[in-house]
């Protein structure tokens, strides 16, 4: 029950580890030294993750990745919108 | 053999997913736009999936997640450092 808790704990905190960074950069409205690159990088991690697990049919990991994959996309498109006209 | 290398391609983006966020701080010596508070939240996270993948035996979540959260220390004293004074 206790590692249960722990594994649900470790999840939700990855999965929505980019939301402080969406909050700051929504209230900031600036995102100039935020890495794209990062955000990118882990989009495609992510999405590999997804991959490899429908290959296993573990719905852990295809779950927990589709949730980060949201997050991320929604922390990307608010650091391209805020980048625009700045490169 | 491909799954193989999609998984091993899947962990590394991942585990290094904040490098080029590292990359940026350390270049520009700026780290205002950065929450930190997303790179406690995945120290925070990262630690729980080590304890995790102790419990379950699992050296591939123990070996990954301890990658990361190195990673994720660099970034975090990066970040720390260039905010001083800021706050």
């Amino acid at each position: 029950m206790l590692w249960t808790i722990i594994g649900i704990l470790a999840a939700l905190l990855t999965m929505f580890g980019f939301v402080p960074q969406i909050i700051k950069m929504w209230e900031t409205r600036s995102a100039k030294d935020v890495s794209g690159l990062t955000l990118i990088q882990f989009s495609i991690g992510i999405t590999l993750w997804i991959f490899y697990g429908i290959h296993l049919n573990d719905f852990i990991i295809i779950g927990a990745n589709s949730i980060s994959l949201v997050t991320i996309f929604v922390a990307l498109g608010l650091y391209l919108k805020l980048s625009k006209g700045d490169r």
